[in-house]
Protein backbone atom coordinates (compact mmCIF):
# COMPACT_ATOMS: atom_id res chain seq x y z
CA UNK A 1 0.00 0.00 0.00
CA UNK A 2 1.72 2.93 -1.13
CA UNK A 3 1.06 6.11 1.98
CA UNK A 4 0.21 9.47 0.93
CA UNK A 5 0.74 11.65 3.37
CA UNK A 6 -1.98 13.99 4.02
CA UNK A 7 -0.68 16.47 6.74
CA UNK A 8 0.74 19.46 4.65
CA UNK A 9 -3.31 20.35 3.97
CA UNK A 10 -4.38 24.10 4.17
CA UNK A 11 -7.86 22.80 5.46
CA UNK A 12 -6.13 21.73 8.58
CA UNK A 13 -6.23 24.80 10.87
CA UNK A 14 -2.53 25.20 12.11
CA UNK A 15 -1.11 23.91 8.52
CA UNK A 16 -3.24 26.88 7.11
CA UNK A 17 -2.31 29.61 9.93
CA UNK A 18 1.40 28.07 9.12
CA UNK A 19 1.40 28.68 5.70
CA UNK A 20 -0.28 32.40 5.87
CA UNK A 21 2.74 33.33 8.72
CA UNK A 22 4.89 31.71 6.66
CA UNK A 23 5.96 29.44 9.59
CA UNK A 24 8.62 27.21 7.78
CA UNK A 25 10.22 25.58 10.59
CA UNK A 26 6.08 23.82 11.54
CA UNK A 27 5.62 23.10 7.62
CA UNK A 28 9.37 21.00 7.47
CA UNK A 29 9.21 19.86 10.62
CA UNK A 30 5.77 18.61 9.66
CA UNK A 31 7.62 17.27 6.29
CA UNK A 32 10.54 15.23 7.84
CA UNK A 33 8.16 13.84 10.39
CA UNK A 34 6.02 12.10 7.91
CA UNK A 35 8.61 10.75 6.03
CA UNK A 36 10.34 9.50 8.45
CA UNK A 37 7.20 7.98 9.47
CA UNK A 38 7.27 6.13 6.16
CA UNK A 39 5.10 8.49 3.69
CA UNK A 40 5.68 7.35 -0.22
CA UNK A 41 4.36 10.56 -0.96
CA UNK A 42 4.01 13.94 0.40
CA UNK A 43 0.68 15.55 -0.23
CA UNK A 44 1.00 19.27 -0.87
CA UNK A 45 -2.00 21.34 -0.79
CA UNK A 46 -1.89 25.35 0.02
CA UNK A 47 -5.31 26.13 -0.11
CA UNK A 48 -7.09 28.88 -1.90
CA UNK A 49 -5.78 32.20 -0.75
CA UNK A 50 -4.92 32.36 3.09
CA UNK A 51 -3.93 35.15 4.46
CA UNK A 52 -0.85 37.20 3.87
CA UNK A 53 -0.67 35.24 0.35
CA UNK A 54 -2.62 36.95 -2.66
CA UNK A 55 -2.59 34.68 -5.10
CA UNK A 56 -2.76 30.31 -4.15
CA UNK A 57 -0.76 29.98 -6.77
CA UNK A 58 2.22 32.20 -4.94
CA UNK A 59 1.03 29.94 -1.83
CA UNK A 60 1.90 27.12 -3.33
CA UNK A 61 4.76 27.84 -5.35
CA UNK A 62 6.45 28.96 -1.77
CA UNK A 63 5.28 25.57 -0.04
CA UNK A 64 6.13 23.20 -2.81
CA UNK A 65 9.98 24.37 -2.90
CA UNK A 66 9.46 24.11 0.97
CA UNK A 67 8.72 20.94 1.11
CA UNK A 68 11.09 19.83 -1.33
CA UNK A 69 13.91 20.78 0.21
CA UNK A 70 13.66 18.93 3.07
CA UNK A 71 12.92 15.47 1.71
CA UNK A 72 13.05 13.41 -1.13
CA UNK A 73 9.79 11.67 -1.34
CA UNK A 74 7.98 12.32 -4.34
CA UNK A 75 5.28 15.20 -4.01
CA UNK A 76 1.37 14.73 -4.38
CA UNK A 77 0.63 18.41 -5.86
CA UNK A 78 -3.43 18.44 -4.62
CA UNK A 79 -5.88 21.11 -5.88
CA UNK A 80 -8.68 21.31 -7.98
CA UNK A 81 -7.28 24.31 -9.92
CA UNK A 82 -4.90 23.98 -12.90
CA UNK A 83 -3.39 26.98 -12.41
CA UNK A 84 -2.26 26.18 -8.89
CA UNK A 85 -1.16 22.63 -10.11
CA UNK A 86 1.10 24.56 -12.94
CA UNK A 87 2.05 26.60 -10.64
CA UNK A 88 3.42 23.91 -7.79
CA UNK A 89 4.67 21.94 -11.56
CA UNK A 90 7.06 25.09 -11.75
CA UNK A 91 9.21 24.37 -8.93
CA UNK A 92 9.03 21.15 -8.37
CA UNK A 93 12.43 19.54 -9.33
CA UNK A 94 11.16 15.53 -8.89
CA UNK A 95 10.70 12.89 -11.26
CA UNK A 96 8.52 10.76 -9.71
CA UNK A 97 4.93 13.25 -9.65
CA UNK A 98 1.44 13.03 -8.45
CA UNK A 99 -1.57 15.25 -9.26
CA UNK A 100 -4.15 15.10 -6.91
CA UNK A 101 -7.33 15.53 -8.63
CA UNK A 102 -8.95 15.67 -11.20
CA UNK A 103 -13.10 14.83 -11.69
CA UNK A 104 -14.96 13.46 -14.85
CA UNK A 105 -15.99 17.49 -15.73
CA UNK A 106 -14.21 17.61 -19.25
CA UNK A 107 -12.84 21.26 -18.98
CA UNK A 108 -10.55 20.01 -16.30
CA UNK A 109 -10.02 16.51 -17.52
CA UNK A 110 -8.35 18.58 -20.47
CA UNK A 111 -6.75 21.57 -18.65
CA UNK A 112 -4.91 18.12 -16.06
CA UNK A 113 -4.38 15.82 -18.51
CA UNK A 114 -2.51 17.56 -20.41
CA UNK A 115 -0.16 18.26 -17.36
CA UNK A 116 -0.46 14.83 -16.46
CA UNK A 117 0.70 13.89 -20.35
CA UNK A 118 3.77 16.75 -19.90
CA UNK A 119 4.94 15.48 -16.90
CA UNK A 120 4.08 11.86 -17.25
CA UNK A 121 2.91 12.48 -13.63
CA UNK A 122 0.28 9.85 -11.94
CA UNK A 123 -2.85 11.28 -11.41
CA UNK A 124 -5.32 10.83 -8.97
CA UNK A 125 -8.89 11.07 -10.64
CA UNK A 126 -12.53 11.31 -8.86
CA UNK A 127 -14.60 9.32 -10.07
CA UNK A 128 -17.76 12.40 -9.59
CA UNK A 129 -18.43 14.71 -12.01
CA UNK A 130 -19.90 18.67 -10.70
CA UNK A 131 -22.76 17.30 -9.19
CA UNK A 132 -21.41 15.65 -5.72
CA UNK A 133 -20.33 12.46 -4.76
CA UNK A 134 -22.58 10.09 -6.81
CA UNK A 135 -24.36 7.18 -4.20
CA UNK A 136 -24.29 4.31 -6.01
CA UNK A 137 -21.66 2.03 -8.06
CA UNK A 138 -22.93 2.17 -11.38
CA UNK A 139 -22.93 5.80 -11.62
CA UNK A 140 -19.24 6.14 -10.21
CA UNK A 141 -18.54 3.35 -12.55
CA UNK A 142 -19.89 5.70 -15.84
CA UNK A 143 -17.45 8.59 -13.89
CA UNK A 144 -14.70 6.18 -14.25
CA UNK A 145 -15.16 5.23 -17.64
CA UNK A 146 -15.78 9.21 -18.78
CA UNK A 147 -12.41 9.63 -17.41
CA UNK A 148 -10.33 6.75 -18.84
CA UNK A 149 -11.84 7.35 -22.42
CA UNK A 150 -10.89 11.18 -21.99
CA UNK A 151 -7.70 11.18 -20.19
CA UNK A 152 -6.08 8.24 -22.48
CA UNK A 153 -7.01 9.84 -25.90
CA UNK A 154 -5.49 12.64 -24.13
CA UNK A 155 -2.12 10.74 -24.30
CA UNK A 156 -2.30 9.67 -20.27
CA UNK A 157 -1.54 5.94 -19.96
CA UNK A 158 -3.63 3.79 -17.92
CA UNK A 159 -1.02 2.82 -15.19
CA UNK A 160 -0.70 6.75 -14.51
CA UNK A 161 -3.94 6.77 -13.20
CA UNK A 162 -4.94 6.45 -9.42
CA UNK A 163 -8.69 6.29 -9.69
CA UNK A 164 -10.63 7.18 -6.07
CA UNK A 165 -13.73 5.07 -5.64
CA UNK A 166 -15.02 8.09 -3.32
CA UNK A 167 -16.42 7.74 0.17
CA UNK A 168 -19.39 8.83 1.86
CA UNK A 169 -19.91 8.17 5.57
CA UNK A 170 -21.88 5.22 7.07
CA UNK A 171 -23.65 7.02 9.46
CA UNK A 172 -25.55 8.77 6.63
CA UNK A 173 -26.12 5.25 4.27
CA UNK A 174 -25.44 2.11 6.15
CA UNK A 175 -24.51 0.79 2.52
CA UNK A 176 -21.93 3.34 1.15
CA UNK A 177 -19.63 0.98 2.72
CA UNK A 178 -20.12 -1.53 0.46
CA UNK A 179 -20.70 0.75 -2.12
CA UNK A 180 -16.94 2.04 -2.04
CA UNK A 181 -15.25 -1.34 -2.10
CA UNK A 182 -17.35 -2.41 -4.37
CA UNK A 183 -16.62 0.24 -7.15
CA UNK A 184 -12.59 -0.43 -5.73
CA UNK A 185 -13.47 -3.87 -7.03
CA UNK A 186 -14.82 -3.16 -10.69
CA UNK A 187 -12.25 -0.79 -11.20
CA UNK A 188 -9.40 -3.18 -10.36
CA UNK A 189 -11.25 -5.76 -12.73
CA UNK A 190 -12.26 -3.21 -15.63
CA UNK A 191 -8.63 -1.11 -15.78
CA UNK A 192 -6.07 -3.75 -14.49
CA UNK A 193 -3.76 -1.39 -15.21
CA UNK A 194 -5.09 1.66 -13.36
CA UNK A 195 -4.84 1.54 -9.22
CA UNK A 196 -6.75 2.80 -6.54
CA UNK A 197 -6.84 5.58 -3.95
CA UNK A 198 -8.81 7.01 -1.11
CA UNK A 199 -9.06 8.86 1.69
CA UNK A 200 -10.40 6.95 5.00
CA UNK A 201 -11.78 9.64 7.25
CA UNK A 202 -14.89 10.37 5.57
CA UNK A 203 -16.16 6.53 6.25
CA UNK A 204 -16.50 7.89 9.84
CA UNK A 205 -17.87 11.45 9.64
CA UNK A 206 -20.40 11.96 12.31
CA UNK A 207 -19.33 8.50 14.75
CA UNK A 208 -17.43 8.01 18.09
CA UNK A 209 -14.10 6.39 17.88
CA UNK A 210 -13.57 7.55 14.19
CA UNK A 211 -9.52 5.88 14.19
CA UNK A 212 -10.86 2.43 14.87
CA UNK A 213 -13.56 2.74 12.17
CA UNK A 214 -11.02 4.14 9.85
CA UNK A 215 -8.39 1.52 10.27
CA UNK A 216 -11.25 -1.05 9.73
CA UNK A 217 -12.02 0.45 6.62
CA UNK A 218 -8.60 0.41 5.29
CA UNK A 219 -8.39 -3.06 5.93
CA UNK A 220 -11.60 -4.14 3.83
CA UNK A 221 -10.09 -1.93 1.11
CA UNK A 222 -7.19 -3.29 1.20
CA UNK A 223 -8.77 -6.81 0.71
CA UNK A 224 -10.81 -5.02 -2.38
CA UNK A 225 -7.51 -4.25 -3.92
CA UNK A 226 -6.32 -0.76 -2.88
CA UNK A 227 -3.13 0.14 -4.11
CA UNK A 228 -2.50 3.46 -2.16
CA UNK A 229 -4.50 5.60 0.65
CA UNK A 230 -3.91 8.84 1.68
CA UNK A 231 -3.93 9.41 5.79
CA UNK A 232 -1.97 10.38 8.44
CA UNK A 233 1.42 9.12 8.68
CA UNK A 234 2.02 10.09 12.30
CA UNK A 235 -0.66 7.76 13.16
CA UNK A 236 1.17 5.18 14.70
CA UNK A 237 -2.16 2.85 15.05
CA UNK A 238 -2.73 3.61 11.29
CA UNK A 239 0.56 2.91 9.73
CA UNK A 240 0.47 -0.82 11.79
CA UNK A 241 -2.30 -1.53 10.58
CA UNK A 242 -0.99 -0.82 6.80
CA UNK A 243 2.07 -2.73 7.28
CA UNK A 244 -0.62 -6.14 8.51
CA UNK A 245 -2.69 -5.19 5.30
CA UNK A 246 -0.12 -5.29 3.10
CA UNK A 247 1.09 -9.16 4.62
CA UNK A 248 -2.33 -10.14 4.16
CA UNK A 249 -2.74 -9.48 0.99
CA UNK A 250 0.28 -10.74 -0.02
CA UNK A 251 2.22 -7.75 -0.94
CA UNK A 252 5.06 -8.96 2.39
CA UNK A 253 6.64 -11.80 1.31
CA UNK A 254 7.89 -14.56 4.13
CA UNK A 255 6.13 -11.21 6.90
CA UNK A 256 9.70 -9.69 6.64
CA UNK A 257 8.19 -6.22 7.02
CA UNK A 258 5.73 -6.88 9.99
CA UNK A 259 8.39 -9.23 11.74
CA UNK A 260 11.28 -6.31 11.15
CA UNK A 261 8.36 -3.60 12.46
CA UNK A 262 7.25 -5.53 15.83
CA UNK A 263 11.18 -6.12 16.75
CA UNK A 264 11.58 -2.14 16.43
CA UNK A 265 8.33 -2.04 18.61
CA UNK A 266 6.59 -0.26 15.96
CA UNK A 267 3.50 -1.94 15.79
CA UNK A 268 1.22 -0.54 17.68
CA UNK A 269 -2.54 -2.33 18.49
CA UNK B 1 -21.76 -11.67 11.31
CA UNK B 2 -22.75 -14.77 13.35
CA UNK B 3 -20.35 -15.52 16.48
CA UNK B 4 -19.68 -19.05 17.52
CA UNK B 5 -17.78 -19.03 21.08
CA UNK B 6 -14.87 -20.64 20.65
CA UNK B 7 -14.08 -21.85 24.40
CA UNK B 8 -15.41 -24.80 25.25
CA UNK B 9 -13.25 -26.63 23.66
CA UNK B 10 -10.94 -30.08 25.07
CA UNK B 11 -7.94 -28.99 23.13
CA UNK B 12 -7.70 -26.08 25.03
CA UNK B 13 -6.08 -27.68 28.41
CA UNK B 14 -7.21 -25.72 31.10
CA UNK B 15 -11.13 -26.34 29.55
CA UNK B 16 -9.28 -30.44 28.80
CA UNK B 17 -8.35 -30.95 32.45
CA UNK B 18 -12.26 -29.09 33.72
CA UNK B 19 -13.64 -31.97 31.35
CA UNK B 20 -11.89 -34.55 32.58
CA UNK B 21 -12.36 -33.44 36.31
CA UNK B 22 -15.68 -32.88 35.69
CA UNK B 23 -15.63 -29.41 36.74
CA UNK B 24 -19.03 -28.28 36.61
CA UNK B 25 -18.45 -24.69 37.85
CA UNK B 26 -15.50 -24.04 35.74
CA UNK B 27 -17.39 -24.59 32.31
CA UNK B 28 -20.65 -23.60 33.27
CA UNK B 29 -19.11 -20.16 33.98
CA UNK B 30 -17.26 -20.40 31.06
CA UNK B 31 -20.52 -21.14 28.99
CA UNK B 32 -22.09 -18.12 31.12
CA UNK B 33 -19.29 -15.39 29.91
CA UNK B 34 -19.45 -16.34 26.41
CA UNK B 35 -23.44 -16.21 26.49
CA UNK B 36 -23.00 -12.93 28.47
CA UNK B 37 -20.40 -11.64 26.03
CA UNK B 38 -22.61 -11.71 22.88
CA UNK B 39 -21.77 -15.70 21.38
CA UNK B 40 -24.82 -16.68 18.90
CA UNK B 41 -23.92 -20.52 19.09
CA UNK B 42 -21.56 -21.90 21.71
CA UNK B 43 -19.30 -24.39 20.09
CA UNK B 44 -19.48 -27.81 22.38
CA UNK B 45 -15.74 -29.73 21.81
CA UNK B 46 -15.63 -32.69 24.56
CA UNK B 47 -12.32 -34.04 23.22
CA UNK B 48 -11.41 -37.55 22.00
CA UNK B 49 -11.32 -39.44 25.14
CA UNK B 50 -10.03 -37.13 28.51
CA UNK B 51 -8.52 -38.64 31.51
CA UNK B 52 -12.10 -40.33 33.40
CA UNK B 53 -13.97 -40.19 30.40
CA UNK B 54 -14.07 -44.16 28.98
CA UNK B 55 -15.84 -42.66 25.71
CA UNK B 56 -15.35 -39.65 24.14
CA UNK B 57 -19.34 -40.33 23.67
CA UNK B 58 -20.03 -40.12 27.13
CA UNK B 59 -17.90 -36.92 27.61
CA UNK B 60 -19.78 -35.16 25.18
CA UNK B 61 -23.65 -36.20 26.34
CA UNK B 62 -22.20 -35.09 29.92
CA UNK B 63 -21.01 -31.45 28.33
CA UNK B 64 -23.66 -30.84 26.05
CA UNK B 65 -26.27 -31.61 29.59
CA UNK B 66 -23.89 -28.80 31.49
CA UNK B 67 -23.35 -26.35 28.69
CA UNK B 68 -27.56 -26.29 28.04
CA UNK B 69 -27.99 -26.22 31.17
CA UNK B 70 -27.25 -22.14 31.70
CA UNK B 71 -27.16 -21.24 27.80
CA UNK B 72 -30.21 -21.01 25.77
CA UNK B 73 -28.15 -19.75 23.14
CA UNK B 74 -27.67 -22.54 20.48
CA UNK B 75 -24.85 -25.13 20.49
CA UNK B 76 -22.50 -26.03 17.83
CA UNK B 77 -21.58 -29.77 18.45
CA UNK B 78 -17.77 -29.66 17.48
CA UNK B 79 -16.33 -33.33 16.45
CA UNK B 80 -15.37 -34.91 13.75
CA UNK B 81 -16.68 -38.32 14.71
CA UNK B 82 -20.36 -39.26 14.11
CA UNK B 83 -20.86 -41.58 17.15
CA UNK B 84 -19.94 -38.44 19.10
CA UNK B 85 -22.14 -35.99 17.30
CA UNK B 86 -24.50 -38.36 17.44
CA UNK B 87 -24.57 -38.51 21.04
CA UNK B 88 -24.27 -35.04 21.38
CA UNK B 89 -28.13 -34.81 19.57
CA UNK B 90 -29.24 -37.26 21.77
CA UNK B 91 -28.94 -35.29 24.79
CA UNK B 92 -29.70 -31.71 23.20
CA UNK B 93 -33.06 -30.28 23.30
CA UNK B 94 -32.17 -27.02 21.45
CA UNK B 95 -34.25 -25.70 17.94
CA UNK B 96 -31.27 -24.76 16.17
CA UNK B 97 -28.21 -26.59 15.92
CA UNK B 98 -24.94 -26.64 14.14
CA UNK B 99 -22.88 -29.62 13.58
CA UNK B 100 -19.39 -28.88 13.34
CA UNK B 101 -17.67 -29.93 11.28
CA UNK B 102 -17.57 -32.49 8.00
CA UNK B 103 -15.11 -32.45 4.87
CA UNK B 104 -15.72 -33.55 1.65
CA UNK B 105 -14.64 -37.76 2.15
CA UNK B 106 -17.97 -39.40 1.03
CA UNK B 107 -18.11 -41.49 4.06
CA UNK B 108 -18.55 -38.99 6.46
CA UNK B 109 -20.53 -37.04 4.28
CA UNK B 110 -23.27 -39.76 4.21
CA UNK B 111 -23.29 -39.94 8.16
CA UNK B 112 -23.33 -36.24 9.10
CA UNK B 113 -25.47 -35.47 6.11
CA UNK B 114 -27.84 -38.13 7.25
CA UNK B 115 -28.26 -36.33 10.83
CA UNK B 116 -28.37 -32.96 9.61
CA UNK B 117 -31.17 -33.76 7.53
CA UNK B 118 -33.02 -35.49 10.62
CA UNK B 119 -32.47 -32.87 12.82
CA UNK B 120 -32.44 -29.86 10.14
CA UNK B 121 -29.27 -28.99 11.43
CA UNK B 122 -26.94 -25.95 10.40
CA UNK B 123 -23.72 -27.80 9.47
CA UNK B 124 -20.00 -26.44 9.03
CA UNK B 125 -18.40 -28.07 5.85
CA UNK B 126 -14.65 -27.70 5.38
CA UNK B 127 -13.46 -27.39 1.99
CA UNK B 128 -11.35 -30.59 2.11
CA UNK B 129 -10.50 -34.48 1.81
CA UNK B 130 -8.54 -36.07 3.36
CA UNK B 131 -5.15 -34.75 2.21
CA UNK B 132 -5.39 -31.94 4.37
CA UNK B 133 -6.20 -28.23 3.36
CA UNK B 134 -5.58 -27.48 0.24
CA UNK B 135 -3.08 -24.70 -0.72
CA UNK B 136 -5.24 -23.54 -3.82
CA UNK B 137 -8.83 -21.53 -4.56
CA UNK B 138 -9.28 -24.33 -7.26
CA UNK B 139 -9.02 -27.52 -4.99
CA UNK B 140 -10.79 -25.64 -2.04
CA UNK B 141 -13.69 -25.40 -4.73
CA UNK B 142 -13.53 -28.61 -6.07
CA UNK B 143 -14.17 -29.86 -2.44
CA UNK B 144 -16.92 -27.43 -2.01
CA UNK B 145 -18.58 -29.00 -4.98
CA UNK B 146 -18.39 -31.96 -4.38
CA UNK B 147 -19.70 -31.40 -0.58
CA UNK B 148 -22.84 -29.49 -2.28
CA UNK B 149 -23.77 -31.89 -4.46
CA UNK B 150 -23.21 -34.80 -2.24
CA UNK B 151 -25.06 -33.06 0.50
CA UNK B 152 -28.10 -31.39 -1.37
CA UNK B 153 -28.73 -35.02 -3.17
CA UNK B 154 -29.08 -36.30 1.12
CA UNK B 155 -31.71 -33.66 1.44
CA UNK B 156 -29.75 -30.78 3.33
CA UNK B 157 -30.49 -27.55 2.29
CA UNK B 158 -28.23 -25.27 0.54
CA UNK B 159 -29.14 -23.07 3.49
CA UNK B 160 -28.17 -25.57 6.10
CA UNK B 161 -24.65 -25.07 5.13
CA UNK B 162 -22.13 -23.12 6.24
CA UNK B 163 -18.56 -23.53 4.68
CA UNK B 164 -15.56 -23.12 6.09
CA UNK B 165 -13.00 -21.74 3.47
CA UNK B 166 -10.46 -22.86 5.58
CA UNK B 167 -7.00 -20.54 6.57
CA UNK B 168 -3.12 -21.51 6.54
CA UNK B 169 -0.62 -19.46 8.02
CA UNK B 170 0.64 -16.43 6.44
CA UNK B 171 3.53 -16.76 7.79
CA UNK B 172 4.41 -20.06 5.60
CA UNK B 173 2.91 -18.64 2.67
CA UNK B 174 1.94 -15.11 1.78
CA UNK B 175 -0.47 -15.36 -0.76
CA UNK B 176 -2.40 -17.85 1.77
CA UNK B 177 -4.59 -14.71 2.89
CA UNK B 178 -5.95 -14.06 -0.37
CA UNK B 179 -6.34 -17.62 -1.27
CA UNK B 180 -8.91 -17.51 1.69
CA UNK B 181 -10.88 -14.23 1.03
CA UNK B 182 -11.01 -15.43 -2.83
CA UNK B 183 -12.83 -18.61 -1.94
CA UNK B 184 -15.05 -17.27 0.66
CA UNK B 185 -15.97 -14.89 -2.26
CA UNK B 186 -16.32 -17.79 -4.73
CA UNK B 187 -18.30 -19.98 -3.04
CA UNK B 188 -20.57 -17.04 -1.98
CA UNK B 189 -21.14 -16.15 -5.28
CA UNK B 190 -21.75 -20.07 -6.82
CA UNK B 191 -23.68 -21.08 -3.83
CA UNK B 192 -26.18 -17.77 -2.88
CA UNK B 193 -27.82 -19.50 -0.23
CA UNK B 194 -25.08 -21.01 1.72
CA UNK B 195 -23.08 -19.47 4.60
CA UNK B 196 -19.29 -18.67 5.12
CA UNK B 197 -17.76 -19.68 8.57
CA UNK B 198 -14.09 -19.50 9.99
CA UNK B 199 -12.01 -20.05 12.40
CA UNK B 200 -9.34 -17.01 12.87
CA UNK B 201 -5.85 -18.18 14.50
CA UNK B 202 -4.57 -20.21 12.13
CA UNK B 203 -3.63 -17.25 9.78
CA UNK B 204 -1.53 -15.32 12.58
CA UNK B 205 0.12 -19.25 13.42
CA UNK B 206 4.13 -18.11 13.82
CA UNK B 207 3.67 -14.28 14.34
CA UNK B 208 3.97 -12.35 16.77
CA UNK B 209 1.55 -10.00 17.92
CA UNK B 210 -1.23 -12.63 16.76
CA UNK B 211 -4.57 -10.98 18.33
CA UNK B 212 -3.86 -7.43 15.20
CA UNK B 213 -3.34 -10.14 12.54
CA UNK B 214 -6.79 -11.94 13.85
CA UNK B 215 -9.09 -9.21 13.77
CA UNK B 216 -7.18 -7.38 10.37
CA UNK B 217 -7.97 -10.81 8.73
CA UNK B 218 -11.63 -11.23 10.12
CA UNK B 219 -12.52 -7.75 8.62
CA UNK B 220 -11.17 -8.60 5.71
CA UNK B 221 -13.50 -11.73 5.65
CA UNK B 222 -16.07 -9.84 6.50
CA UNK B 223 -15.96 -7.54 3.43
CA UNK B 224 -15.31 -10.38 1.56
CA UNK B 225 -18.53 -11.83 2.84
CA UNK B 226 -17.67 -14.31 5.52
CA UNK B 227 -20.97 -14.74 7.67
CA UNK B 228 -19.70 -16.56 10.51
CA UNK B 229 -16.43 -16.98 12.88
CA UNK B 230 -15.70 -19.16 15.51
CA UNK B 231 -13.76 -16.72 18.04
CA UNK B 232 -13.49 -16.18 21.57
CA UNK B 233 -16.27 -13.80 22.40
CA UNK B 234 -14.54 -12.90 25.91
CA UNK B 235 -11.74 -11.27 23.56
CA UNK B 236 -13.06 -7.25 24.18
CA UNK B 237 -11.02 -6.11 21.19
CA UNK B 238 -12.21 -8.97 18.85
CA UNK B 239 -16.03 -8.28 19.57
CA UNK B 240 -15.65 -4.89 18.99
CA UNK B 241 -13.93 -5.73 15.39
CA UNK B 242 -17.04 -7.98 14.75
CA UNK B 243 -19.41 -4.63 15.60
CA UNK B 244 -17.30 -2.60 13.15
CA UNK B 245 -17.21 -5.04 10.28
CA UNK B 246 -21.29 -5.20 10.71
CA UNK B 247 -21.26 -1.44 10.37
CA UNK B 248 -19.33 -1.44 7.33
CA UNK B 249 -21.06 -4.39 5.85
CA UNK B 250 -24.28 -3.06 5.97
CA UNK B 251 -25.47 -5.05 8.87
CA UNK B 252 -26.19 -2.36 11.31
CA UNK B 253 -28.57 -0.27 9.79
CA UNK B 254 -28.23 3.28 11.26
CA UNK B 255 -25.00 2.21 13.03
CA UNK B 256 -27.39 1.69 15.97
CA UNK B 257 -25.36 -1.42 17.39
CA UNK B 258 -22.04 0.77 16.93
CA UNK B 259 -23.64 3.02 18.62
CA UNK B 260 -25.02 1.34 21.41
CA UNK B 261 -21.82 -0.21 21.83
CA UNK B 262 -19.97 2.69 22.12
CA UNK B 263 -22.17 4.18 24.95
CA UNK B 264 -21.65 1.28 27.28
CA UNK B 265 -17.77 1.21 26.75
CA UNK B 266 -17.48 -1.85 25.35
CA UNK B 267 -15.99 -0.78 21.87
CA UNK B 268 -12.28 -1.28 23.02
CA UNK B 269 -9.72 -0.45 20.40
Amino acid sequence: MLVIGEKINASNKSVGQAISNKDREFLENLTREQDVAGADFIDVNAGVGYGTWEHPEAAMEWLVELVQAVTDKPLAIDSDVPSVIEAALRKYRGDTLMINSVNAEPERLEAVGRLAVERQALLVALVMSEGGIPSTVEERLVASELIMTHLTRQGVREDQIFFDPLVLPIAVDSTQGLVTLKTIEQIKSRYPSARTVMGLSNISYGLPQRGMVNRAFLLMAASAGLDAAILNPLDAKMMSVVRVADMLTGRDPSCKGYIRAHRKGTLIE
